[in-house]
Parts: structure tokens; C-alpha cells; sequence
């Protein structure tokens, strides 16, 4: 089928639709397969660009965060439209802790002063920027209160490596409030990392070299972030736990057991507040001391000093620290065939402002998918397993409606849910997918079948090609077009799958459209129908894509004989994550080795600049060397029986006869716990929540992935003993996988008996 | 030897002086060396920093340009200081074409009003920068006059590839203004590309990203770049060839042959004019078009456009079209046992304005140099061969003294000379030393004994941890360790050596201290005594290092019994450049097959994005193979006789009895011829007056070398044949340099019988 696919992949170019009929559709029989794509085929034709358009005003008329009067009235008529397309709809209400802004100070009080705006001014063309009285104002969710006063120091991106650089530049932070820039982690990251090294404050601002000018012209003459624009967000410990700080592992119901707000873990150590270019840069004007090394420059008309001081700071903020409800539409279409086997599909509800692109961008592809299965539905099709829609509150202060209900449901779902299939805004260009790896194959699959709406490529096809022009070496460009499939990404955080996923241990798949337009509006009031209309998917004919894409993968999932698991792909990628480490792990040897040589041959004296004096590093251990053999054997092992059931999966489905029913529902239940084999009940060190051992988000990056986080973070933060303990624990889930793998062909291999 | 020297290096960092005494100097035997160790550490001794801050204050103290009254003043002044350290010395003049500006006017005509101020402002506590009436206007010289109006388009540094660029993004210079930022090519390049393309003007701009105030405070605060700075500078077609551009390849004594202002080819096709940021930023804030990539972008706060317009502008630009006169100062001191073999050390005495650091910081300690050497004339000492000082007038303009006074003595330098050594302005920090790869073991060996000013370690020393410290791979690293000598760059242009290598084949070697301060007065009036006393090399102790690394060098070409020429380093290095050249080739090969595969495959249409228009690259035909044959088997042949001559002059220099000094007089003459012997009288396609086969400025790079220059921009702009033919001359080249050496090593196997 491989070598098919390719050949396949070849001719897209010419004739994409007669050809695309002849790729085999994973889990379906021949026969089955044939009403399955007369399904797809209908289904595709439906999403209209026209509804999305109108779907997005209505919902971003006015702003809708977390416990404001439109999140509530969206939710509502979220409700009615899923009654209206034919599902049993509900809303599903938890109360959680939701800071909003009581005061907000940011002052220079030396060597000059000044006082910050902190607020973002209405443009008298955006017609719902004039909403001054629903907009929260500008701040960091979950920001400790403080009332602090201190010099002033630049870290830039704010991540570990800014202040092992810093050291090196002879600058502590300890006692000062430090200004990092956003961008390069999540922004929770930012004060918890300045926190461990003594900051008794963080502002984060948006230098116009990330999302403002040097991007493009400003808002409202384009769409990146004007002067006085301020991404707002949460600042909680996400790695830690997402979800409501009082109730972590439970959902936030009325009499759930709650810690105090002084209790709380993930709550910042010291107060954050972000603040626009337009407010940083007379700070960081005033800063003297060491000029910023030249990656941390941004693009201010300024030069770029480290400090600390002479600029002063006085920072300010304190919370109304109330419980708000968050409020989960969730609809269902019950399975005909399989309803104790849910496909789950979501996208949150709730915004920082007026959230056109972010969520709504996306909340309204999945209203116009719900549309696409309710008129199908109408005519009398029902899906074999259950369906489930979720639009989720109160994601933007940090994963709140989806963890909560996935914690209150977490046996259910442990039981039940067989995939979760999330968006969370779209734009125009190529489609980025992230997942389980199991779901590789199937995911890609779907996506050849749909049709990029400017190339009239396949979007799969159209990435590839992106990604052939972007590599930097003939050999990553072979590998392109040598392979039939996309990688796709591994998830981090960021986003509502993070539950489903890393709690839970449920295979989950993250979907949009994105990456030719650029902004800088994201969290801010001007991110409004206006500026979507002018600057994003304008005709919203990439939204239809994506309904076209994620509808077509849930009606799959929901329809196929057996579950469509792929666990070569998995093991393919588990086999380059191991290569990954143990290249990891010898650069980091390599390194210290070559400075410690740089050491002992005096190369920090002899190049010592009296006028930019830095302090030389100190010595260290070399790292020893790790015991990657058990997870090479388990690889190995997986490697073997995923083969093994990929030829009985084969076989079984190239019966002309329909597969025995009993038989087949035991089969999908193993298949269904095959992402739950590659978590462990204790979780990550030192973050028991997080349970896979393949997928999390870093403790020091947030969003972005940390793969076999247990033996990866180990290495970066130099704990070599766990490292060795985690290369086991992960060597032992892949061995639990390797052998429900294999018991999985012997059932398809009993079948064709 | 080679493993000697190596522990001689890692033990330098211990006992550097005691072990300093261990290695050979090259070219000498035991008993002369000690004579010549003692004179070298007296020589150290004199250089006084406190004589090189007065002698800048002097010569610095007045604009002094071609032509003017305190150019002339500083000559005779420079004219009496050799003389009274004991030198044979005059003022020889000669008569070339320095145009001065007339009219210069820029102005933004559309789509708003702005007129360009073109001034620098004086600085209150700048006591230089009100020297109005000496100083000369900001000008481009040998810009042709023009006066035109037209839409403007920004052109990134305006190299070809920057003009590649544009055309994939469909914009056409043709009847354009351009403006090119300063940087990444001598600015010469600029305008000359820009007619290339069918541009009608260009402006010069100095962008704050690259010497402005991202890179540091601007003065007179701190270094760099004040927003009405404005670089000067020459805008003549160089890499054709330097000097006066109506006397080419002879010196412009009065009654030379002249060409017409009309007829000489190095001035430029279009009207060109530098001016500040302070000026660009309303142009370049007028331009509309696409987006500017991303390595386009300066650290102005706009977002940077292509255009072309809407913003129009005028430019005018008139020179007074005279003949000035230039004065050099020649002394000499004669050698007392080979008057006929002449060792030259120049620098240059004119500046755009008051020049401190660009050449008197330099100039001045070529003059501590020549006190040191009267000091020691006045106690006995008389060199073995003649030593000439020289002291140009007119390099800013492009090597106009040197130029002119190399091409009027030509046939005695071609008969007498053993080599230049060339130094144009000093500052802080690490020693670099360009130059004939011949004299690559002899400057190394130089410099090994001069102490670093900051880290008391060797300046070789320190330069290669810096290399270490520097290097981005393990291989490099070790390569660098492993390694005697440093490598020492090849030669480009942009100061006075040119002549005396490029145009006669006379060994050169180009040196200077720097690197650790930036700066961003180059050109301008601030570049004073002010600035350089409070940014720069404040306490002039680089200043007395490299006087005591130059004079160094001076006497020991001086005094050595055999020229100290290794051949083995020239063929190792041609044998890099060999190497470079395949790969050049074959990258450029493999660069069009996948271009070809691109166009193919449909990746430029399926990747388009409507709202950033580009148009695809057209398919090419691939590079034919070329046959690089017989430089391979020429360089062979040069490394085994390399091999030969470096045994046979270690052993004849082992002995204890003096060499008949008949035969070694005859030796000297053949190593002499050597550098000659690399030189081609034809010179290199379509510019006769660059005669040297392995280095020369390149066509559109102006400083920067191109090694192995006929071989390597045929296959830089796509002339195949050419490149097969130009391989053949090198290989005839390398093949006479082989048979010179291997004769050259028989007289001195015939000296040891």
C-alpha cells in the first residue's frame, strides 16, 4: 500500500480526483468503504462560507470571556443551534476560579518617570473596539497580587537559557522586576522561570519585532499589533496543571473539595502584568548596564540594555479573586451501532475580547460541521459510533471548561472515548496537524482528500511541497518526497486536547489552517470580526476546509469496521524520538567536555574584554552515560507487532464478507486502550497529572512538546539517575503496548480463520 | 619544526617569554638569529603610546582630504618627521581626478513633501565638528552628475542576489531610483548593479541595524551612528581598476596621457548620493509594494516596503570635475648589504574629514614605527636590504597615491621589491593579518611574539582561542587546535596594498589590531580625535602593539638570510581554494536540478500565496562538469617542490658557516620573482589591470576576495567555458611557481654540497 500511495501522491498533481477514489480508506472493507466515501462526498459539499461568516458576527458581537453576560448568551445559542441540527444538547456548568482586575499599576519611578497606559485605545473604524464597559482590561490571569518596587532588568524571551546567559553577563535578578518580551514560550513560563531566580515582579510586553511594525503595517491600516495593543493571557502553572488551581484531578463541581486561593500551586510566585511596546519602551529606554546580546533585540527605535537600572519600577496588581461558572455546551449523537464508542470533537466557546480569530474562527467550523451531520442526519444517516460535540468555556484563562469536565467524566471516558478531535482558530493557508501518532496514517488520509481551496491541490500534497521548499538539505528533501505520509506534530499545550490526551490518555488529534497571513491582534480587543474580515480567511473558504477536513475524520473514525490505529507510524516515531535523545544526551556531553577544555586552556582570560566583562562559566561533570537499551528493546518489540498487526489488519479487511461483530468489539475495545497503554498512573516526576509518557508540555516551554518528557527533561535539567529510571518506566509502557499490539493481531488473525 | 611549534603554543600560556626564545626564525641561521632577536626586543622596547596620541591630535586636528590646505600641511609635517629620524625622504607628487560637490539635493516629491537635509550637525562638545568651512559636503565621489526624478525602490544592500530577489517578487528597478543600505559590499558595488539593472539613481543609506543604535548608543553618547551621520566615500568602478580613472596602468605625472572625464569607465553610470537614517526614514517610510523579506529589514520603526513608490524622488547631484594634486611622502633608508631588495610599509595620510581612526590612528604608528627604526639607525644599526616608508595621499578617493605611484615606478618594484606590508587604521582588540599565503609561516611567527595589550597572552594566541571560542563545530575546533599557524586571509581591496599585489605580484601582507569596539563614525565628520580618545583604542596601547608587531616584521624581512617564504602553506591554501571551487561548482549544480525538480513538481504554483505574489524562477539547464584536472595535478606538483625547498632551506640554515653570498643573493632574486610568477600579464578577463591569478576584489563584492579569481566568478556568473579556460591558466600558473621553487631548492641543495 506504500509503495501505492506514493505513486498516488505523485499523479495528485494531475488528475487528484479520478485518482483519489483509489486509496484504500484504513478500518473500512472494500464494500463498506464504498458508502463511506458516497457519505464523505456529501458531506463535504455542505459547510457554506456564508454561515461561517455569520456564525463569527454573531459570536463575536461583543466580548464573551469567562463569566461575562455574551459568554453565557453564546453558550445559549450554541445550545439551540445543536438542538436545531438534530443532537441531544446540554449545557454542563462548573464554578472555578476566575482573578479579574481590581488594580494595575506600572510606573518608571527612576531616572525619569512615567506612567503607563495599560489600556488600549478605540479605533474610531472598528466598530466593537468602542465596548470599553464588557472588555476586561489588559492583564495576566492568575498573577499573584504584589504591590513591588524595584530596578529594572531586560531578560528577554525570559526562558532558562536568557538568565544562564545573564550570568554570564554578571546579572542577577534577584530583587528586581524583570521585562520579558512575549513570544519563544508560553507566557506562564516567563514569570515562574523569573520567580526561580529571584524577581520579585515580571511586565511582559509584545516588541514590535515579534507581532508589531517590522511584521507589517499596524492595525487598523493592517493587521499586526498597534503600539498601544496588549496581549492578554493567563499565567498560571500549566505544566503543573491546567484547569481551576482549587480543584486539580477533579472537576470543579459546586461541592468539589477546594483548595484555597493561598493554596493554590499554580497561581505565579510574583505579580505579572503585560503592557504594549508603546509602555515598554520608555523603560526600556531608561535601562543602562550591559547592552542585550544581538539576538534579544527587538525592533524599538531604541539600543537594547540589560540593566539592571538605573530605570526603577513600581508594579501594582491585585485580583478579584471570585469563583465563575464556565459553561460546556455538549452534544451528542448516539453511536447505532458501537454507542459505548465516542469520537469526541471540540473547540472552546470563550475569548479574551471579542475573539473573532481566537476561538471563533474555528468554533464556527465546528458550528458548520454539526450543521453538515445534523442534515445528514435529517436524511436518515446515523453513525455507527457515538459523536461527540464539545464547545468549551473558559479555555483562554487556562483550560478550564475542558479540564473540568474531562476530570469529572474521567472514568466514562477512560472507558468510552476512542479519539478527541480539537480546533482552537483558523486562518488561511496550509493545514497543520498534530496528534497521537497511531493516528498519523488515518489523519493523513483524510487530508488527501481535501481539496486546498487557492492551490486546488490536496492540502496534504500542498504541505508537502511547503515542506520540500523549506528544507535546508538534499537529504531532508529526499525523505520528503520519499514518504507517503506528513509527520505530523507531536501536541504540547495550549489548547483544549491537553485533558483528553495527557490525562487521560486518549488519542487526540489537534487540526487548523493557518500560516500565510500574519497578525497581532491575538488577545486583544481589535482581534474582532473587522479585522478577520479584512486581514484572516477573508472569504472563509479555509474554514470551510477545515469543516471539510475534521468532519470527514470524525465520520470516519465514528464509521470504520475496525478503529483505524496505525502503530508503525507510532513506533517509526517513538524509534527517532530515541535517536533524538541519545543525540540530545552526547551534545550535552560533547559540550560541557569542550568547555571544560576551553577552561583549563585559559580561552575565557584570553579573550576577556575589560569593556564588556563577562563571567567565565564554571567547570562541570561531564553528564555520564545513559542506558538507552531498554527502550531500543522495546521499540523493537513494538516495531515487530505493530508489523505483525498491520498485515492482520490488512488481511481481515480484504474479506468480502463483513467481519464477525462480537469479535470486532472486543478487537476496537484493545485498540481503544492503546493510548492509555503509553500513560502511567503516577505521571510525570514531580507533575502526577500529566500522565502520558510520550506527550507533554515542557515545564519550561508550555506550549511547545517535551517527547518521553520523563527522560527528556531529565537530561535538560541534568538529573541523571531519573534519567535512567524514566528510560525504563517508558521502556515498560512501550513493552504494555507491544504486547496489546500483539494480542490485538492475534484476535484479527483468529478472525481470518 | 611544525611539531616543536605546536608544543610551544600550549605551553605559551604558562611561561610565554621563557619558551619565546625556543622557535626558529624563519630565513635565518642560529648565530645571525640571536643578533636579530636582540635587535627586535630593543625595537619592541621603543613604541610609546603617549607619542601616538600626540602625533593624532596633530594630524587629525583639520579636515585634510585631497586637496586641501591641511592634507598638504600634514604631508610636509610627515615629510620632516622622517627626516629627522634619519631617512632619505621626499614629497612626490601626482596630478588626478577628485571630483567636489556642486549640487546635491534629495527630495521626496510623492506622495508627501520632503527635502533631505544632507548635513551633519556640529556637536557642542565636539570640538572638530564645527570645522564647516574644511569640511567636504556628504558626496559619493566619481558619482557621475545627473539630475533625475522617479519612483523609488528599496534594494536591501543592493548585491545581485538582492536584485534576484526582487525579480521573484516581480518588482523591476528599470527607471527607478533605488536605495541601498551601507554594508555587505563596497559601496561602489551599489550603484554599479543598480545601472546594471537599469535603475537612473541611487542613494547610499546607513541603516541603525547595521552601525546605528541598535548596535550601541550613538554619539556623542556612545559610539555609533548619530541619525544625521552620513558616510562618505568613493563610489568609483574599483574592481576594474583603482586610482586616478583617466590614467590607468600608468602614474599621473603631469604630462601623462589622459582620458576624458567622458571616457573613463570607473565612474558611475548614475547619479549616486549617501545619505543618514535621519534622511532615508521619510523615504522609506513612503514606500508602498511587498513587504520587505525578512534579512531586508533595518532597525528603522517602520515596517520596510519594496515599493516601487508611491514615493517619488528627486535626486541631483553636480561635482566640480578638478585636478588635485596628491603627496605622497617616500623614505627610505638603505639597505647595507642589498640596497637592491626593497621591503615597503605603507599607509595612508588623507581622510574623508579629520580621519582619526580612518588612517591616522594607523598613520600615526607607522611613524613610531619609522622613530623606533631612527632610533636605532642613530646607535649603528643599518638594515641588510633597503627599507621604504611610505605615507599616502589620496587612498579615500581609491588608492589614488598608492595607485599612481606603483604604476609610475612599476619596473623597479617589479625588480626590487620583496614585499609591502600595509596597515589603514587600528583599534581594540585581536590581530588580523591578510595577505600572500607565501608569507603566512613568516607573519605567524611575527606575531607570536608580540604580547596582547589586555590578556598578556601572545596576539596569535589569543586570536586562535578566539577561533576556538568561535567555531560552530567539533571538526573546527579540533582543526584549530591542531593547527601551528593561523590562517591568514587573502587579500581583497579597499586599501593600498592593491597595487603593489594585485597589480605587480609583490608579496603583501595587510595588518591591524580591532574587533572589539564597534563604531559608527566611518566617514563621517565625528570620526576625530574626540571619538576616538573616549570609544576606541583610549589608552593607544593596540596602537603600540601593532607598531611592534609591523616593525617586527619590517626588520626581520629585512635582515633575514633568505627570504622567509614557505611555499608549503601557498599550496595548502591553493589546495583549500581548489576544494572550494568543486564544491562551489557542484552546489551550484545540484541548486539548479532541484530548482529544475521544483518547477517540475508544481511546488511554485501549489505554494503561492495570492496575497504575496511571486514569480516562479525559470527552469536553467544544469552547470556542465568542468575539468578541474590539471589545477589538481598543478598543485601536486607546487606541494612536492614546496616540500623540497622547505628541507633543503632547513638544512642549509642548520649550518654554522655564513652561505656564500653570491649564491644566497641569486636565491633571494628567484624567491623574489615568487609572487610575481602567480601574476598573468593578460590579467583576468575583461580587466587587464588585475594581474593576480590567486586573489582580487571581486566584480560585485569590491573589498571582499575572490581567491583563484578567474576560475571562480565564471562560475559565480555562469561562463563555463571561460572557467575551464581560466582552471588552464591558473594550472600554467602554479605549474611556473612549481618550477621556480624546485629550482630555487636546487641552488640550495647545491649551496650544502
Amino acid at each position: 500500500m506504500r509503495y501505492f500511495v506514493l505513486s498516488f501522491l505523485i499523479a495528485l498533481a494531475v488528475t487528484p480526483l479520478a485518482l483519489a477514489q483509489e486509496e484504500r480508506l484504513l478500518g473500512f472493507r472494500r464494500e463498506s468503504e464504498r458508502a463511506q466515501r458516497e457519505l464523505e462526498a456529501k458531506l463535504q459539499a455542505i459547510p457554506n462560507p456564508d454561515n461561517l461568516r455569520e456564525y463569527m458576527k454573531l459570536l463575536s458581537a461583543r466580548p464573551h470571556h469567562v463569566g461575562s453576560p455574551y459568554d453565557r448568551e453564546n453558550a445559549e445559542w450554541i445550545l439551540s443551534k445543536f438542538k436545531e441540527w438534530g443532537f441531544e444538547a446540554e449545557i454542563e456548568t462548573f464554578d472555578v476560579l476566575f482573578p479579574t482586575p481590581k488594580t494595575r499599576i506600572v510606573e518608571l519611578v527612576a531616572p525619569t518617570s512615567f506612567k503607563a497606559r495599560l489600556d488600549e485605545p478605540v479605533l474610531a473604524v472598528d466598530p466593537t473596539s468602542d465596548q470599553k464597559s464588557e472588555q476586561l482590561p489588559t492583564y495576566n490571569a492568575y498573577s499573584r497580587d504584589g504591590d513591588v518596587e524595584a530596578p529594572l532588568v531586560y531578560v528577554n524571551y525570559g526562558l532558562p537559557a536568557d538568565y544562564e546567559r545573564l550570568e554570564r553577563l554578571g546579572v542577577s535578578v534577584k530583587g528586581a522586576i524583570v521585562i520579558a518580551r512575549y513570544g519563544m514560550s508560553w507566557r506562564g513560563i516567563k514569570p515562574k522561570v523569573a520567580a526561580e531566580h529571584g524577581a520579585v515582579g515580571c511586565l511582559i510586553y509584545s516588541d514590535p519585532r515579534d507581532d508589531g511594525y517590522f511584521g507589517g503595517k499596524v492595525f487598523p491600516d493592517g493587521p499586526m499589533r498597534p503600539r498601544d495593543g496588549v496581549q492578554r493571557g493567563s499565567v498560571m502553572d500549566a505544566p503543573l496543571y491546567p484547569g481551576d488551581p482549587l480543584t486539580p484531578g477533579v472537576g470543579a463541581t459546586k461541592d468539589a473539595q477546594r483548595l484555597t486561593v493561598a493554596e493554590a500551586p499554580t497561581l505565579t510566585k510574583i505579580p505579572t502584568l503585560p503592557i504594549s511596546y508603546g509602555d515598554a519602551q520608555p523603560l526600556l529606554e531608561a535601562l543602562g548596564g550591559p547592552i542585550a546580546p544581538v539576538e534579544w533585540r527587538g525592533a524599538l527605535p531604541i539600543t537594547y540594555h540589560v540593566g539592571p537600572g538605573p530605570a526603577k519600577v513600581h508594579l501594582e496588581v491585585e485580583a478579584n479573586w471570585d469563583i465563575k461558572p464556565v459553561h460546556n455546551v455538549i452534544a451528542r449523537i448516539r453511536g447505532a451501532v458501537h454507542p459505548d464508542e465516542w469520537i469526541l470533537r471540540g473547540n472552546h466557546h470563550d475569548a479574551w475580547v471579542n475573539g473573532a480569530e481566537d476561538p471563533v474562527s474555528a468554533m464556527v467550523v465546528m458550528l458548520e460541521e454539526a450543521r453538515a451531520l445534523g442534515t445528514l442526519l435529517k436524511e436518515g444517516w446515523r453513525p455507527n459510533r457515538t459523536i461527540i460535540y464539545c464547545a468549551w468555556d473558559g479555555e483562554e484563562p487556562m483550560l478550564l471548561g475542558s479540564t473540568e469536565w474531562a476530570e469529572a467524566h474521567a472514568e466514562e471516558l477512560r472507558q468510552h472515548a476512542v479519539a478527541y478531535v480539537n480546533s482552537d482558530g483558523n486562518g488561511r493557508g496550509y493545514l497543520s496537524m498534530g496528534g497521537s501518532h497511531t493516528l498519523q496514517t488515518f489523519i493523513n488520509g483524510v487530508a488527501r482528500e481535501v481539496t486546498d481551496p487557492e492551490s486546488e491541490v490536496s492540502v496534504v500534497r500542498r504541505e508537502q511541497l511547503r515542506r520540500i521548499a523549506r528544507a535546508t538539505t538534499p537529504e531532508a528533501r529526499e525523505d520528503l518526497r520519499r514518504r507517503t505520509d506528513l509527520t505530523i506534530d507531536a501536541l504540547g499545550s495550549g489548547t483544549d486536547y491537553t485533558a483528553f490526551l495527557d490525562h487521560l490518555g486518549i488519542a487526540s488529534l489537534d487540526l487548523a489552517y493557518g500560516g500565510e497571513d500574519e497578525g497581532g491582534i491575538y488577545h486583544s480587543i481589535y482581534d474582532d470580526f473587522y479585522w478577520y474580515e479584512r486581514f484572516s480567511d477573508t472569504d472563509f473558504v479555509y474554514g470551510r476546509a477545515l469543516a471539510q477536513t475534521v468532519s470527514t475524520a470524525v465520520v470516519r473514525l465514528a464509521g470504520a469496521e475496525i478503529l483505524p490505529f496505525d502503530f508503525e507510524a507510532l513506533a517509526q516515531t517513538v524509534r527517532g524520538y530515541a535517536r533524538e535523545l541519545k543525540a540530545l544526551h552526547e551534545s550535552r556531553q560533547m559540550e560541557v567536555r569542550e568547555r571544560n577544555l576551553q577552561i583549563e586552556e585559559g580561552l575565557f582570560q584570553a579573550t576577556f574584554d575589560p569593556r564588556r566583562p563577562i563571567v567565565p562559566p564554571p567547570k562541570e561533570d561531564v553528564p555520564p552515560h545513559l542506558n538507552f537499551a531498554p527502550m531500543d528493546n522495546a521499540i523493537d518489540l513494538l516495531e515487530k507487532s505493530a508489523g505483525r498487526y498491520a498485515a492482520a489488519a490488512d488481511s481481515a479487511l480484504s474479506s468480502d464478507e463483513p467481519l464477525p461483530a462480537d469479535a470486532v468489539r472486543a478487537l476496537n475495545q484493545k485498540l481503544k486502550e492503546s493510548e492509555r497503554r503509553l500513560t502511567s498512573p503516577e505521571g510525570l516526576p514531580r507533575r502526577p497529572w500529566f500522565k502520558h509518557l510520550l506527550y507533554a508540555p515542557g515545564v519550561y516551554t508550555g506550549y511547545d512538546v517535551k517527547t518521553v518528557p520523563g527522560v527528556r527533561e531529565a537530561i535538560e535539567q541534568k538529573r541523571y539517575a531519573e534519567a535512567n529510571d524514566e528510560i525504563v518506566r517508558v521502556a515498560r509502557a512501550l513493552e504494555n503496548e507491544a504486547a496489546l499490539v500483539d494480542s490485538a493481531a492475534s484476535d484479527l488473525e483468529a478472525i481470518r480463520k
